[in-house]
């Protein structure tokens, strides 16, 4: 889920509940708040608490939310997953620490196992959230495995965003039964027919409905066609960074520039980047 | 400096006080805590903000302290930057944010930007932290003149720990008269000759006095010697990751096993690695 901001960079928390509602509405089956593309690691510890605990008491069932919870220190990430814990989300998405480079398993490991036997709740539900090319540090395939057999009513999914297809097949094949979600839109009708839990990914914000149509159907002769109908979007990005090209996207859509805020170091894109995007998803009758 | 560890990984502030106040009698001008040697971003904001007020407290003075206030988030790094300059610190070492990867200079110009008009404090010094092999993120020479331009009066330095001598020389000589600090010993004698200022470096919690040692003599005809001299750590350090070797080292000269522990996701050198460096060390005449 994208975060909007206000002018002054706050948290712009009535478009952000009523945004998380209207993609319920939509068809998303949950929302993931305080991933990546929330710009998550951009906002304050206290902020991701407290504006949580407001998209719950506005409406937004917990049972339909996934936080992402990690932090670079274990402290951080303890007090975010056992916040999200105690107002009952389904589970939580979990980032590695992510400032030392070139760490160990062993050390991942810890990590995750500290963050999981500190908050100590039997309702802990915890997905791993993979996604090299931004974190730099991951889980191989004997940590996933680890921390499975460690873990096994605790750690229960993973969302692969490594954009490598054959790691996520790997994962599918390697541990069937765990929640595999594929970070990428590119690779969702692959992962459910290896019996993939389905995607959690950034273009949701902005084309839902043809999301949930490939997921329903994913099984039928059109599944193909539907595959590709989601790649309308990436279609359009080019090298544009991913959270301001959607920004722009949503801000064009519902004619209302405060969804072009993002906060530093991100930055929105110009106004010729985002006529070409514009007039890119016209062609696409996308608008 | 290096942030000694409990058992349960709690700081250990009267052990981290009791070594600042060595290191300072041992020849160090100033001290830098919540740096990457310190495992800062290993440690929660609330920890970061209590500790070092209990450092001041506890008589090690705030203008010999440069305390790392860089966070991935702005609202966290304006508090840490701001609790810095209420307690009076001399400066501050200011990570970019460090997160998403493959930023704009513009992006980060935003960031820093917000920082120091957020904390808006005329006292507010800020040295510029560059350690592109952990943070990812760094200072390019065009972002570091338009930062000097911007706010000539707030940002006065920077330690390059890129490890590149290139990036160093080419910071010392386009910029004469900005605060730069080597992060790397290896760069010291190089960095005073062009008129650098000094070092922030790793090796100083274990080898404080040849430090000062070289920095006092540099223009003498045995500087080269004691360059030389600082580098004995380097040496028998190989490919062992820095942080927990250097706690093997400490743990070892104060016979005091509590400095082996650091916080996941670092791990200790194994009894042989810690055997091998006691060895290495012993036989370069150290210990």
């Amino acid at each position: 889920m994208l975060t909007p901001f206000r002018a002054d960079l706050s948290v712009d928390v009535d478009r952000w509940i009523a945004f998380s509602k209207q993609l319920l509405i939509d068809g998303c089956h949950g929302l993931c708040p305080f991933g990546t593309t929330s710009e998550a690691n951009s906002l304050a510890l206290d902020e991701r608490i407290a504006t949580l605990t407001q998209l719950v008491e506005a409406g937004v069932p917990a049972a339909k939310l996934m936080p992402g919870t990690g932090a670079s220190s274990i402290p951080e990430a303890v007090k975010l997953t056992k916040h999200a814990v105690k107002l009952g989300c389904a589970g939580v998405l979990l980032l590695p620490p992510f400032y030392y480079k070139g760490v160990s398993d062993e050390g991942i490991f810890r990590s995750i196992a500290e963050v999981i036997d500190r908050v100590a709740e039997d309702a802990l539900q915890v997905y791993l959230y993979h996604i090299p090319p931004v974190a730099q540090v991951g889980f191989s395939l004997s940590l996933i495995e680890r921390l499975l057999k460690a873990y096994p009513r605790t750690v229960v999914g993973l969302k692969d965003s490594s954009g490598d297809w054959n790691n996520q097949k790997a994962i599918l094949t390697n541990f069937p039964g765990f929640g595999t979600f594929s970070g990428s839109e590119k690779f969702i009708l692959d992962n459910l027919r290896l019996g993939g839990a389905g995607s959690i990914n950034a273009v949701a914000n902005v084309i839902t409905a043809p999301l949930r149509k490939l997921f329903d159907n994913w099984q039928t002769p059109q599944a193909e066609q539907y595959q590709e109908d989601v790649m309308v979007i990436a279609k359009a990005r080019g090298d544009y960074p991913a959270i301001p090209f959607l920004k722009q996207i949503v801000a064009y859509a519902q004619q209302d520039p405060t969804w072009l805020t993002v906060r530093p170091p991100l930055v929105q894109l110009t106004d010729t980047q985002a006529e070409g995007v514009i007039t890119k998803l016209t062609q696409a009758k996308f608008f």
